[in-house]
This record gives C-alpha cells, sequence and structure tokens, in this order.
C-alpha cells in the first residue's frame, strides 16, 4: 500500500503538441473515432457540469477499446487563454499515459470534426471557401482542411479590417494556404462552394440567400435559439443537415436551433456514404463530439 | 492564437508525493481547508459524476481564495490501483500548476481529515487506539494521527493473521509506532481510547457494547443502509456525532445510515471548539470533503 510508482505520465505543453500534431494523421484519428462512437464501439456520454464558486468546470468523458479518459475545462477562471486538460488512460492497468494541458489539442479536434465533415459532404470539386470569424476556431479548421481539400481558395472576413488581414497573411505563411482578406461577408460567402462560420455573435453574420446552390456551410459558433450566428432560414434552405452528436446538439440550454428539426433529418455525422445531389445544400452543426479529444490524445 | 506556452505544470506521481508529504504540513493544510468551507471561503460542490460505459468517472471539485481544481476518479478500469488525478490551477491566470497522479495525495487528504477530527473530538489524554482493517485507509490514518496524537499504543485487527502482523510490523519500521495484531476485534476494541474503522465490509465488525465511555471512533468504510461496517446502535450511543461533509453523506445513495439524524446534531467538523464531558462518545463519519485534496495539493 505504501510502495512508490515512478512511471510517470507523458504530459504534453501546447508547445508539444504543435510539434507533434499533423493534420491528415488528427483528421484520420477523429474520422475513425466519429466512426466508433456511430457504431457504439466509443461510449460518448453527454457533459458533466458541476457549479463551483462564480463558474462551472465541464468534462467530457469517453471510453473506448483500449483507452479512456475525459477533458476538463471550466468558467471558474475568467483568463481567456485558461488550460484546459485531456487525460488519457490504460483501461487494463487503470494507468494514465498522457496528460494534454493547454489549448491546443481541444481546437485540433474540433478542427479535425470540421474537416471530416467537409470532406464527407461538400462536393469534391469544391474550389473556393467563404470563411466569416479569425479567431482560434477558424484557424484550425483551416489546419485541418489541407488533409481533405488541399488547394482550396479561401476568402476571409471578419469586422476587423487589420485582423482579417493578419490572419490571412498568417494563413499564407504557416498553412500554405491561399488566403484573402475580403470586405464584407457576403463577398466571402457568395458563390463559394463551402462556408465556415467562425464566429462569437449572437446575431447572425450571413444572409441564407447568399448560399449558394450546391454548397455547404459548417457551423462552429453560437447555434442557440436567442444567440445563433446563422439565420433560422439557413435550416430550411438546407438538403442534409448533419451533426457531429444529435445527443449533445438537443441537450442545449436554451435549446438549438435545430432542435425541432425531424430526428431522421438531423443525422449523426458517422460513416455512411453520404450520397448528395451536386445543387443541394448541406449544413453542419458542430457541437464537439466528446471522446474525440481522448481519442486524438491516445492516437498520437 | 497559434503560440506556443512552454511553462508546464509540477507533475506529482506517488513516488514524488512520499518524498514530500509530511504529516504535520499535511494535516494543517486540511486543516485550514476544513474550516474555510465551513466559514464559506472554499466552495466545495457535490461531486459530478458520468457515467460511461461499464463504470464512471467521478469528479470532486473545488474552488479556494487563490487555487482551484478537482480530483478525477472512476470505475471504468476495475484494476485495484488504478491512478486518480488531482489538478490545481491559478485562478488568476487559468494556468494548471500542479497535478498529481496517483493514489497517495488523495489518501494523505484522508488520513489528515482523521486526524484532524481525532484530535478535535478524542480525549486528550487518550493513549490507546483500536484499529479495525489493515488497507490504505488504516494505514492513512497513522500516518496522519502521528501529527495529532504521538506515542498512542496500537491494537490492530484484520480477518488475515499474517495481514495483522505484516501491517504491525510495518508501522513499527516505517511510521515508529507502538502498533500490536491483536486475535479479535473485541480485543483492539474494548477499552480503546480511540476506535477506528477502516473496512471495507458491508456488516458490522463490532458491537456497539465493546465502545468505552469516553471514547471517539471514527468509521472510514461502508456507511450506508444495507451496507454498512458498524451497528446502527453505534449511533444511537453516540452522545457527538460529527461529519466532514452533511451534504455529501446525505446525498449518499443508498442513503446513509445516519440519513434519519436529526441535523442539529449531526455537525459538520469545523472550527468552532467542542466541549465534550469526559465520560462522553464521539463518532466521526468520514466522507472525505471534496476541495480538501486540491487544497492539499496546493499547499505542499
Amino acid at each position: 500500500m505504501n510502495q512508490a510508482a515512478d512511471r510517470a505520465p507523458i504530459v504534453l505543453s501546447d508547445h508539444d503538441l504543435l510539434d507533434r500534431l499533423d493534420p491528415h494523421r488528427s483528421v484520420e484519428a477523429v474520422r475513425q473515432a466519429m466512426r466508433d462512437c456511430a457504431r457504439g464501439a466509443i461510449a460518448s456520454p453527454a457533459r458533466g457540469v458541476v457549479p463551483a464558486g462564480a463558474g462551472t468546470f465541464t468534462f467530457t468523458c469517453g471510453v473506448g477499446p483500449d483507452w479512456y479518459g475525459y477533458r476538463a475545462y471550466d468558467s471558474v477562471s475568467s483568463a481567456p487563454d485558461r488550460d484546459q486538460i485531456v487525460v488519457a488512460a490504460d483501461p487494463g492497468t487503470g494507468k494514465v499515459n498522457r496528460i494534454a494541458v493547454g489549448r491546443v489539442l481541444g481546437r485540433a479536434r474540433t478542427g479535425s470534426i470540421g474537416a471530416v465533415a467537409i470532406d464527407l459532404l461538400s462536393r469534391p470539386e469544391s474550389r473556393t471557401l467563404g470563411l466569416i470569424g479569425t479567431g482560434s476556431q477558424a484557424w484550425w479548421q483551416l489546419w485541418a482542411l489541407r488533409a481533405v481539400r488541399p488547394g482550396l481558395r479561401v476568402r476571409v472576413y471578419s469586422r476587423s479590417a487589420t485582423g482579417r488581414a493578419e490572419f490571412a497573411a498568417r494563413a499564407a505563411d504557416l498553412l500554405d494556404i491561399d488566403c484573402e482578406p475580403v470586405d464584407s461577408a457576403m463577398e466571402a460567402v457568395a458563390d463559394a462552394d463551402i462556408v465556415v462560420l467562425a464566429t462569437n455573435s449572437g446575431e447572425p453574420v450571413i444572409e441564407t440567400e447568399w448560399i449558394a446552390a450546391g454548397a455547404h456551410v459548417t457551423t462552429l459558433g453560437p447555434k442557440q435559439r436567442g444567440r445563433c450566428e446563422y439565420p433560422e432560414s439557413l435550416l430550411r434552405r438546407a438538403d442534409l443537415l448533419f451533426t457531429d452528436s444529435v445527443d449533445q446538439l438537443l441537450a442545449y440550454e436554451p435549446e438549438a436551433v435545430a432542435a425541432d428539426a425531424d430526428p431522421a433529418w438531423l443525422c449523426p455525422l458517422a460513416d455512411a456514404p453520404i450520397v448528395r445531389d451536386p445543387s443541394h445544400v448541406s449544413v453542419f452543426l458542430s457541437v464537439g463530439l466528446s471522446a474525440t479529444e481522448v481519442a486524438l490524445l491516445h492516437a498520437l
């Protein structure tokens, strides 16, 4: 009972993760985890939320075939770059193998889910991407997207002219992506093959009429009643409507814009081949499927 | 958004903790945390439990004046020595400072709570301790007790004659405690000034009649309806009945033996001076006050 265990887990900082993460491997690990969740081989339970002090702790857990663990994040601290933690352990021994501390793993995971969605839902011949938002979610979507749609031309818009110019320059420099800052959301989105909304806006940042026939739209930002980055009419325009976790989406409080969609129509994004008419509009509601962050840490 | 953070948290293994932990500092850190919880200066919310796969993840959170964090443990793995994790972060920066991985921190914490209870509740002139159980909870009670009642003579009983002999020899060797294995629970407990029950038994391991006038009893093991290491009559024998968290005790499912006690009589163990008649019997129901493990990690 009193014996020392000197085997230590590997602890990965954001710095370590930026060295190790590769978009191809990351997207494939997340794709496999999404398939395994869909066929019930990975448990992805509802988030646990513990109110404490002025904020909350949130725990998203997962149990896979040869790993288990959780991601923890909080609103107890109001520091904007506060750490998150992802823990991966071995179910046979109960030993923690890996711990990621920082923000990068969760973001790479969300970017990779976005890339899987775009790979499955957008037309293979897509050439242009209209991006609204220049924060970390926007960045990590582009980071991962290179694994599935290399060579896309990106038009990016955000409210700050300086911010979008800097984002475009950085995307060209660090991600080798042809990224052009534009002066309006409409200019970014109109005629784009793929549209990605990655804002914190509680009001629609686009108009549904701007979405071209045949386009795919991903929304990463607010998607709840009273606080939603897209107009409700976007969902009526959609011919295909997917999310990574129907359960998580329907558990939103206040409820999701889409909560009253036909469940047979609001589909979990999994491994089933998706047949789309070239003129159809698809929409992907990204919520961040629990367990995928642990699967990604395990796969690193 | 894409910048590396290379400041890494301190990660403490069980080996590291065995080197660092000192019973005096540990007991004083936990004592201060219990006081702070009692006066509302530390938030100690109800445990969060997330069912996943064949087991559960449990998260016990805490928010103190200059630290916050949680302990995570699970029954997803059935490995008996599976790791637990305690995380301590800084609310100002949101950065994780320390992570303990293993079993030692939680055990030292529970031992320290037990030592605080014995310090506050047992007669100062106590000389003998009857201990039932030779597992890790029993060990860590003795480990911490040296900080508040040095020189106690211990009589230990468990069902395995070999097990109790080895435990006694180890306590003498590693903790410098006069510890004698005895052949029955009655022999351990009868006339003892302090009694500690630290078993996994679902049936009573003592009889209430064995408890001497003036004794203090701590129970660490099962204490629920249908699965309880002490007889219900022990609570009727008690003149003073304390726990470290009334909320946690009353949240047990199935309910605690003691759930129907008068709330004014079932007292949270805090900083108020306790006046006891020398002939009174006191009982401490140890449940493991949330937040104390994070406070202890912060104080190391």
